[in-house]
């Protein structure tokens, strides 16, 4: 274990941040010039002042007639004063002629003021007879009339340093004359993927390693950020190797990533890289969860940071060390540094990490009675954790849980919140899938796989609109009904029959006819995840096969119970790639990938959706397709499926 | 007036998308294959499903020993199980070694579990001592083993069609081994300016033009909308010349935007080209103000919008408009047509326009009390209510006014609010200016130059943290203090003293020495706006100077006296070119310009500062540089400017 490395004291992420602000002065790293059209999005490094008068010379306001406000004075409404009309100016040239007493000039909106004119009277309360205009209303002096220079003057500063060029603001430029405008360089951040392992992502697939997502992941939030990403591509696990890709890092960017190698596990290969470099490592572990390999260092005024490999874990430091640092590199707005944040209301319980501060990603709903945030299950490798979530929720050091109910705050992972228009959360179902693409067309559609019961649980806590469920009730032998007479706020709406049994491999090679086969033949099994329908099944099988050979739990080993799939296509690929010798599973996916099926029972799979949902737009849409024969015939269609009399209607209504 | 056509039915931004609905499909325009990379921000017009399994093996969640769960029992934290350490399996590398019973394999984290394993005991709870391992912890099984596909299945799908592209979504999407995403075409939006006035930015001034704002700022709004702007550069107002470019418009981009040339009195140039295209003008004229002069017309399933000149015209319909119409036709999220909003308490009333719903541009600042709003002034063609502005007020048709001091709703330009740090509404002060550019280097700045009342005004409205005011008392024959006695929540910052005159040409070639003289000799003036320090001292010195001569107000024109400059600046530069003969200013600007100055009195300008942002960091920032000796020292380098012995004290603090 020599390799391996203790960690330094482990600090907040606010307190990395401070000792790096000890050793590095965290300011704009330059300035540029820019043609003001590339500029959006920029930020000032000065006061840019107008380069010309805005307006350019008085103009009209409006379309009318250019007068003498004195010779108006006594216009009204049924006793109109006649005027000359002696000609008219034209937008963009100079005024040809003078408005002298009792005359007028015809003038179009953004025309210049003709000399001797000082109001304009509006087409509308006007009425050109030949050579005559009637106007019917009084002009003050002034009026209609934008004089040189009112709005912005030569000079005069229009916006200051350290603004965001916004397209507003290059709109008022542009007409104020402005060219060119000095901004913040852009912080050009290098990105190092180490490990063995890795596999660029576009590549095909080579057996025992895993697509590099972190580069990708990193150089999309960098862009967000206002930085500039130079990818430097995959490292291998070698002390050399890593250390010239730094070193060209170092010459080529102002910061420098280096995603995984971080962990004690790697022989803490990057720790050992960055210690080099001088003054060196400045911070070494985050008091986070996940995100604790983290590495901070420094070569001169450059900064360095290793980042866990683990796409979770490695956007979790970036998010809360790394941004925050680039951010003022590139002189962005201190705003830009407090992350926009929400209340929600938690809907499942959450452990804290006691000595560390966990980060939680949760998906977000809005309900009726505001937002609910759900934790999205996985170990910290998930990426399914990174896909379907909108933020974290952060459980401090010392706090041991978070319980379902309370508020929470929840940081976003960026400042707009685009929430989906459905959100299911469920069971896995194959038709259900084929339902949710075509509703797609209409409606943004989010759907998590995770078990029936914490589908149950998702739609009652708010979480979620709907779920499909299938669970089976031993004491009434029927699905779904028992399970929703306890709980308030939900209904339940008729889905359809799917056909349960044991998928084995083409031809059946062990013989098997029924779970006492397996545990007798001592065969090996993939199990499903807990809270699922079919988990439930499952260990009711092996319940009424141990009972039948005269055994209990725990007397005898079962290979395979602990392998827990999450769908039934995944029991499927496990028996095809021969991990397991059997699982139970849908009729349908069996025949999909072309396996043997022991048909045990017909299961029925409805749906539970949100009694306050029911009006939305989107849940409406889903019971129509449900409801409809697209939908009936698509299930006949399906192998081990069947419809029933009164699939897509309303079979209970729960309390509220 | 024949050019002239009257409007067909003015109708609401909603009324108007009904209609285009009603022609057109708004629908996304096509798909796209792009590379994962490229494809950040982009909405997907498919699903996306998982190309490998994740992880593609069942892998270790951390760094320790691969067991079988089973032969560590047994062990507890003072009576550990010793295990044989038969290797070490590499990360990426396929396990070259099985774990047997009593066995154990090292592990890192992310390392394929060897077979025979069905745990991982963590490096916390175990001990290398030579080719043994002490394990200090029963092992469940299944512990710290992440399955193949338990995070996400081969054909699962990870990201359902309409969803836009996040980092973390590229992130997950590059794990899963997907290459390419169908996504939804950019809209390709053609911009053609139209008028005889404009001028392309960066080109030289030339005398009569102005800069054509509207390219610049619609083609920026564009790139934050996931559309590609087509800049078709600056068409003469010709019908021809118009229809040509629209034509190739029509060729080369989905949708094409015209902008000018929309009002009566340009003969309505555009109405009269887009008409003739089939079917040609679907909307003509809206309910807004500013916006009326807004054509919507369709050439075949073509759109082109005929968008008012003025820039805060424009950027307003092509808002409340445009923005709707090309997010649909991008496929972007329902989500996206929901502008951002905030409420806010309205600081100043603002007038309805009988007939229309209007839009008022406002600036927003966080007080104690929430966001207070405040109308930026102008008319619509000024470029301060768009550079100054974080959004507008939406007056609907039918209401008079809002009173100050209501809620407002303020719908913001861009999803993210980013407020300057330091908001300084008031009089415009040439030291000031210094003093900010200054302060700029460490907060960002906001400063709108509407006078001291209104600089007063906004500062107790909570709209400003500070204003610099000059406000002659003449009952106490001194400045600013009597001011405050009246208000609440303020405090009386000492500024310094300003010598104020009368600024004429260089040689004084009317031998102007007083007000008398200039309307004696009936000269021609510049004024300030009303509500400035200095418009109060331009208004006494006429009255006096009438009553010198036994003259009332209105019993003689004084020439000018409705031009009002802004700022001094504006003064100087109106005397300077000879539009007027003389104007009321300060010393300081007559000499920045060479002109002459004749001195009447010196005054006081002062700093108003909002009681409630004394705490500020800003705000500290900002009175400690008041105070400083480098700002002492510039005021004593500045023509007609002095400091004072307590510049930068608190003079005066107002109750709550």
């Amino acid at each position: 274990m020599g390799r391996r490395r203790i960690y330094h004291r482990l600090v907040t992420p606010e307190e990395a941040l401070k000792v790096i602000e000890n050793h590095i002065r965290l300011a704009p790293l330059g300035v540029e010039s820019l043609k003001l059209r590339e500029a959006v999005g920029r930020v000032l490094a000065e006061d840019v002042r107008a380069v010309i008068d805005v307006p350019p010379f008085d103009r009209s306001t409006v379309d009318g007639y250019a007068v003498r406000a004195e010779d108006t004075y006594v216009a009204e409404e049924y006793s109109p004063v006649t005027l000359r009309l002696v000609g008219r100016v034209e937008v963009g040239e100079a005024p040809r002629v003078g408005v002298g007493r009792g005359e007028c000039v015809e003038v179009a909106t953004g025309a210049p003021i003709p000399p001797g004119a000082n109001a304009v009277v509006m087409v509308e309360y006007a009425e050109e007879a030949g050579d005559k205009v009637l106007i019917y209303r009084k002009a003050r002096v002034g009026e209609h009339v934008s004089h040189a220079g009112s709005d912005a003057l030569r000079g005069e500063i229009l916006a200051w340093r350290g603004t965001r060029l916004t397209p507003e603001l290059i709109g008022a430029l542009a007409a104020a004359g402005v060219k060119e405008v000095k901004v913040y360089r852009q912080p050009v951040v290098a990105i190092i993927a180490t490990g063995n392992e890795l596999l660029e992502p576009g590549r095909n697939y080579v057996e025992w390693r895993i697509y590099d997502a972190d580069t990708y992941l990193i150089s999309a939030a960098l862009a967000e950020l206002s930085c500039k990403p130079l990818v430097m591509g995959i490292c291998r696990d070698d002390e050399e190797a890593i250390r010239e890709r730094v070193d060209e890092g170092l010459r080529r960017a102002d910061v420098v990533l280096v995603t995984g190698g971080t962990s004690a596990g790697m022989g803490d290969l990057v720790y050992r890289v960055l210690d080099v470099y001088d003054p060196g490592v400045l911070v070494h572990g985050l008091k986070l969860r996940p995100g604790k390999p983290t590495v901070v260092a420094a070569s001169g005024e450059k900064l360095i940071f290793g980042l866990p490999g683990f796409p979770l874990s490695c956007y979790m430091t970036f998010t809360l060390l790394v941004k925050p640092v680039l951010a003022r590199l590139a002189g962005l707005p201190l705003k830009m540094l407090e992350r926009a944040r929400v209340r929600a209301t938690l809907a499942v319980r959450i452990a804290g990490a006691p000595g560390y501060r966990r980060l939680v990603p949760v998906l977000l709903r809005l309900g009726r009675r505001g937002l609910v945030a759900y934790p999205v299950g996985g170990d910290s490798g998930s990426i399914h954790r990174l896909s379907a979530s909108d933020g974290f929720v952060e459980v401090p050091e010392g706090l041991e849980q978070v319980l379902e109910g309370e508020e929470v705050e929840v940081t976003l992972f960026r400042d707009r919140l685009e929430l989906p228009d459905l959100t299911v959360i469920g069971s896995h179902c194959p038709a259900l899938e084929k339902l949710l693409t075509r509703l797609g067309a209409r409606y943004r559609v989010r759907c998590l796989n995770v078990g029936s019961l914490a589908g149950l649980r998702a739609v009652i806590a708010g979480a979620a609109d709907a779920a499909g469920i299938h669970l089976y009730d031993e004491r009434e032998d029927t699905y779904n009904l028992p399970y929703l007479r306890s709980v308030r706020g939900a209904v339940l709406v008729r889905g359809y029959v799917r056909r349960q049994g044991l998928i084995v491999a083409r031809g059946n090679p062990h013989n098997i006819s029924s779970m006492r086969d397996v545990i007798e033949k001592r065969l090996r099994m993939v199990n499903r995840v807990k809270g699922s329908g079919t988990r439930a099944l499952v260990d009711k099988l092996i319940g009424d096969a141990l009972r039948e050979l005269g055994l209990e739990w725990g007397d005898v080993e079962i290979p395979g119970y602990s392998f827990e799939a999450r769908t039934h296509n995944g029991v499927a690929l496990a028996v095809l790639r021969g991990l397991a010798d059997v699982g139970v599973g849908i009729e349908y996916v069996a025949r999909l990938y072309g396996l043997d099926f022991v048909y045990i029972k017909d299961e029925v799979y409805d749906f539970v959706v949100s009694k306050e949902a029911m009006d939305k737009e989107s849940v409406k849409g889903f019971l129509r397709l449900l409801h409809s024969q697209w939908f009936r015939h698509l299930l006949s269609e399906m192998p081990g499926y069947e419809p029933l009399p009164d699939t897509g209607q309303v079979i209970y209504v729960s309390d509220d």
